[in-house]
């Protein structure tokens, strides 16, 4: 039963021809922009989700493409239904696996990367698994242009530190570090699903940008 | 009555010839180890209060000279008492105002600056006067020696959130964030008096180190 539901997901998904991209994403690296027929900026996000909130962004703002990947595919399906039903022509979704990008993005075709609440993996030996480990930001950066931005959200206060610690020995420029985003001066937030979730139990959310530098 | 009290502590203080810098402290500028007599590494704390943390630091550490700053003479008194106490001979107090550090210290005169728990000064309109706004943290840097340190902690979370954005966009490496002091890896934490009262109130503790550069 479950097996046959989850392929349920997978034909739906890919269904959606316009918006998925799931085999042969290889054949896009250095080629996005012409994938989306134009040559507007373009800002990622990993471990999507749901999509609320890239799909949001990508209704605020036209002239901005936008890239959701994300590797489950039930609730890709979700971010892409979002996108469907608004009809949004400026976003395309990635069905993979953020430890890939290198084979997904040329060097410097980002111009920024959103990294929303991200697996916390809170063992010491997982480090390695957490979006903000040093070897991610390494991958952020060779696809980011110059100062192209980090921007990075979470609940999770030992995952904050962590990340601003990585984020400042990589040599990213840190900016507007909120350590509790619901009193902060920060008015243009777009929730994501998960962060919505923790708002309403009133736990604190963190937030960061990071400039890429050198 | 409260004059005469206020009195006593000035004169209590200036007793401590060989402990307490008011007067001409201008003379010592790029002669602090020649009065120090040797030469070895200074460390400052700037708003030292009743001086637990440095003259604890002065004890575990005889290779090191230790310069405590304070403007309050009342609670400079209880702090160099502690170090007489201890006939301590690598500390010398100050008793000035940090905003003067320029005219007391030589460029690069200093290896590390502990500014702890200093007054929040919550109102956008005193920003200037915290000691980790920019302003101060170039003086720091102008009396800090090449990859001199600054050493900070708080209580308070919004200060943290403004020092660490004060830091970062003046160009320092940030090393050690710690969200929750007493839940984090650094174990050699010596403690300040206003830092125990919090601690025992069960408040969290921000603490960051960050390295000059250029
Ligand atoms: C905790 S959820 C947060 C989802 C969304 N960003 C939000 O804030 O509501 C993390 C998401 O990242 C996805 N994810 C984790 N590791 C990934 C990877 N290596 N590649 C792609 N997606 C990943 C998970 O499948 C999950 O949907
Ligand atoms: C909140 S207390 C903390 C004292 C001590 N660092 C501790 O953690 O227990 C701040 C101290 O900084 C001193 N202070 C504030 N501004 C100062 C300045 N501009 N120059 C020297 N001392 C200052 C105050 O007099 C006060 O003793």
């Amino acid at each position: 039963m479950r097996r046959r539901r989850k392929k349920g997901a997978d034909e739906k998904l890919l269904s959606y021809e316009n918006y998925v991209i799931k085999n042969n994403i290889e054949l896009l690296k250095g080629k996005w922009k012409k994938r989306f027929n134009n040559e507007n900026p373009i800002h990622a996000e990993f471990g999507t989700g749901r999509g609320k909130f890239i799909t949001t962004l990508a209704k605020q703002n036209p002239d901005i493409n936008y890239i959701a990947m994300e590797i489950k595919e039930e609730v890709l399906l979700k971010a892409v239904e979002k996108a469907a039903e608004d009809n949004l022509s400026n976003i395309l979704f990635v069905w993979g696996d953020v430890s890939n990008i290198l084979d997904y993005f040329d060097k410097g075709e980002l111009d920024r990367v959103f990294v929303n609440f991200c697996d916390p993996w809170p063992k010491k030996r997982w480090a390695k698994r957490r979006l903000t480990h040093s070897n991610f930001l390494e991958m952020y950066k060779t696809i980011l242009k110059e100062n192209g931005e980090l921007h990075f959200k979470t609940d999770n206060e030992k995952l904050f530190e962590f990340s601003l610690n990585e984020i400042a020995s990589n040599n990213w420029l840190l900016k507007n570090i909120s350590l509790d985003l619901a009193n902060s001066d920060y008015t243009e937030n777009v929730t994501t699903e998960y962060e919505d979730k923790f708002m309403s139990q009133g736990i604190k959310i963190f937030r960061c940008e990071a400039e890429k530098r050198n």
